[in-house]
């Protein structure tokens, strides 16, 4: 069986989990050029923008890189769902004093287009990877025409079994405990989403396809851990959340906030680093609210922690 | 550091799960008898029982095994708080077709005591393993005068911090991937749960006492994979579920049921035998139920999973 470094082109099979809204081209290089997997994440990305880092990482590394897309079906504007869900949400406003007024509007999240097609064709990555399922066979066919390999990733077996069906050159299985966007697709049941001890092995039953581990790890322990459950390489993305290279660092950082709430999970760290990341979190019926705050303005705004193409 | 092996006088680090319910002595003797550690779960035993079987135990092998209580504290009937579960339930018990009625009392579940201790002391075990924290100070020095090694489980960081400063043995890393009753005992925060593949190394870093991983460990690389995040053992319980020498086989497989019901979820069986386990569960808010069918009397049951001390 092809290794995933040989398939990936890269010497350890380590992937940089991308990570939107919170890192660029910095990290990706740094990662790259040391032997792993460095990922562009584009969904936040307008395409001028991409354009520029895309450039920026293909004068920096000669190594493969990967860049990401999500590929949802972007959803119709509802003003009436929207009202159900500011009254849903009043309540966690008033309780950490929090001014919706005051919350700017954050760019919104693009699923992959023509368009993006277009600008990564001009570039031509070695691996591209997909959250949400894939985009059409068209778009995934303009991206398979300079060879770039295709990552996916599955919250369950039968996303897995989907994948695979589809052509993926590895799957990413994304246990419960990774951060970010659960990249469920096939289903909105919450309750069939398995942490990342149980899944990985039964994605590793089901598929042929090499099997990325995803969520909870963390250290060389995990890494470990992962490939003895049958995985072929690992995504890692909180271990990398307070690097130096981070765009989020040291302006946007995460300061701890109600640590003592009992209502609060403590998200802790890997590296012990000058600041530490607390993020305070509600579960109220499938609702996980996180409070965070912006470090340079003060601010404090509600994140909504819920699997993107059910809500959003 | 004392290994696993020699503190609990096992030649493998394996602990059988304790499942009340479900298996008796003869499980526990075979897997003591093959050099891992057997268990008889005792909290649905009444005295004279529990007696028969630690005698049948003591008669049949004479390698280590553990005996495991509960040790909650059993709640006051309470007949308002039952009629608001009585409605609550009642949806999905005409969803599934099943007359409240025809459904038998099942034994209750007693926490450990000092007639149990009692008993225990004509016996006295290599290890008494606890359930939902440890019981009184006294009950527990009764249970060292024999030498007893204790364990318990400890479902997040802060319960392995309060077992180690309590002086327990070993502890039970139970991640929420884990079969049966969690061990909850400090907080009724469900959203404190966390997979295996998260848990075991946070409890190792936290705590110097050996670090038992359990949940959604069902073969060897399962196995290698806990040692990997610095488990010192592993307790194992499903993968024994169809072992011929459960109690519950054949007379009461679970068979099954709703299999292709979107809201349901299957639980795979590691070993492919003659019968296949699946649970239908539902989960509504914090509730999760579970449909099972008795293959003898070929009766339907709604079991609710839960957290035992939040609940009953």
């Amino acid at each position: 069986m092809t290794s995933l470094q040989s398939l990936l082109g890269i010497e350890l099979a380590i992937i940089q989990a991308p990570m939107a809204g919170v890192q660029g081209s910095a990290l990706a290089v740094a990662v790259s050029n040391a032997g792993a997997l460095g990922s562009l994440p584009c969904a936040m990305l307008g395409l001028e923008a991409m354009r520029d880092e895309l450039v920026a990482i293909k004068a920096q590394t000669l190594k493969s890189f990967n860049v990401n897309f999500f590929c949802h079906t972007p959803p119709t504007p509802n003003a009436e769902r929207e009202a159900v869900w500011r009254t849903t949400l009043s309540p966690y406003y008033q309780e950490f004093g929090l001014d919706v007024s005051t919350v700017p509007v954050g760019p919104g999240r693009g699923p992959f287009s023509h368009e993006a097609a277009d600008v990564l064709s001009e570039i031509r990555p070695a691996v591209v990877s997909f959250h949400f399922g894939l985009p059409s066979p068209e778009l995934l066919a303009r991206v398979r025409t300079w060879g770039a390999k295709i990552l996916s990733s599955a919250t369950t077996v039968e996303e897995a079994r989907w994948l695979e069906s589809h052509g993926v050159d590895a799957i990413i299985a994304q246990g419960l405990e990774a951060g970010g966007h659960r990249g469920t697709f096939l289903s909105e049941d919450l309750t069939r989403q398995v942490g990342t001890f149980a899944l990985v092995p039964q994605i590793v039953r089901a598929v042929k396809t090499p099997v990325i581990a995803a969520g909870g790890i963390a250290d060389a322990k995990g890494v470990a851990a992962a490939l003895a459950l049958g995985a072929a390489g690992v995504q890692i993305g909180t271990a990398y959340l307070l690097c130096s290279l981070l765009r989020c660092t040291p302006k946007e950082t995460i300061t701890p906030i109600h640590a003592n709430n009992p209502g609060t999970q403590k998200l802790q760290c890997p590296t012990p680093k000058t600041a530490s990341i607390t993020i305070a979190m509600k579960v109220k019926t499938e609702i996980v609210i996180a409070v965070l705050r912006n470090r340079s303005t003060n601010a404090l705004f509600i994140s909504i922690l819920i699997p993107y193409i059910k809500y959003f």
